[in-house]
């Protein structure tokens, strides 16, 4: 393994610490992955930050986050059966009051991410070359989400 | 999709960085959830949080952390089902050291979370209307676990 | 539950935030964990960190990361062994552009974690005893592989 020092700012170089919190909604259009990089590159854009980290927070229970393959379009379809296949809506759910893909929803939403963390180095999102955030839809309807993005560092 | 920026401090307004740091110990009644929002909120309060975010993270590999809906207790033994099928006793696990529910604890805890982010702002955790926070026990038996809050932002 | 105040440094007694961000490079060998432990360890000590916490995040959308137990190393076989169950390469998958293995590897990393968090106290890394931190390659073969280490917090 090795490690390569990108930066590193202590006290006396990071003058000062900037926290931005910004709400993102997203109307999702039913059961699926919705690329939410672009508002986050443009969120971090706007809050004029430099070092540090963007964290997104999605406030709900039957949607959650990913960061995937975001070349494919198949990538997305397979994800979404995968997901259908670890909690199927005939599984003998006690739990129902929304329909058959109301507990399904809260599974995937356990079995994915609530919270995601990254970092920001010289203004720029640190993904890979591959990678785009994505708001998950797990109910088979239409909703309007939630996510609270949040920058935490060095701006000017 | 639309933003709304909630709040952008930037470093003039921000005038100094809090970080506290606590040991939330639990002590789980066996396999299932404990709903712990109650004690990160008191801990956000004590902290004099403003703007920030809480991470919590649990100290072990055979018990987890999730948000979940906080409403129909059989949610979550619906959600604890669903874990006993995504990795059962008798699966023919190699370790075995601690019983048949010890790899399972295991696969469990990999499934779900060992650390979360909670944005606050305005004093508040921004948890949405029907998000609680929860410990989940992969184990059978009782046992005490330990989990770290730590706030990090604004505070006064 | 109790709550033991580990640490309350409040904005006069915390004077200055360091952000230190480092890229760990890790070649793995194929399939499996690989600990990575003493780099984020070294990361830390090297960043002169004292109070606050170490973010990870892979680059990468076909390897994760998961904290798990370092004891014995028969949990990591299982892990592998439970993740090929729940990611199968023959389950008649669209995208399959890099072989049967490509898709598998796309859904182990959506069902475990990109990003992590640690807190850091008195210097130290607060992992439970029985935790140690692990690349997880999902891929057949050996890959290299970017992890970006940031720590955020008091430093000196």
């Amino acid at each position: 393994m090795s490690m390569t020092s990108l930066s590193r700012s202590l006290s006396s170089t990071v003058s000062a610490t900037a926290i931005a919190t910004s709400l993102l909604t997203v109307q999702s259009s039913g059961r699926g992955f919705t690329d939410i990089t672009a508002e986050i590159a443009k969120f971090v854009k706007d809050a004029g930050a430099k070092e540090g980290a963007v964290t997104l927070f999605i406030r709900h229970t039957s949607a959650s986050l990913t960061i995937q393959e975001n070349a494919d379009p198949s990538v997305l379809e397979d994800l979404t059966t995968a997901l259908d296949r670890l909690a199927p809506e005939d599984a003998g759910w006690r739990h129902d009051t929304e329909g058959p893909n109301d507990m399904p929803a809260h599974v995937k939403t356990m079995l994915t991410a609530t919270s995601l963390h990254i970092p920001v180095l010289k203004s720029e999102l640190m993904l890979g070359t591959w990678q785009a955030v994505y708001l998950i839809e797990h109910r088979t309807r239409p909703h309007r989400r939630e996510i609270v993005l949040q920058f935490a560092g060095a701006s000017g």
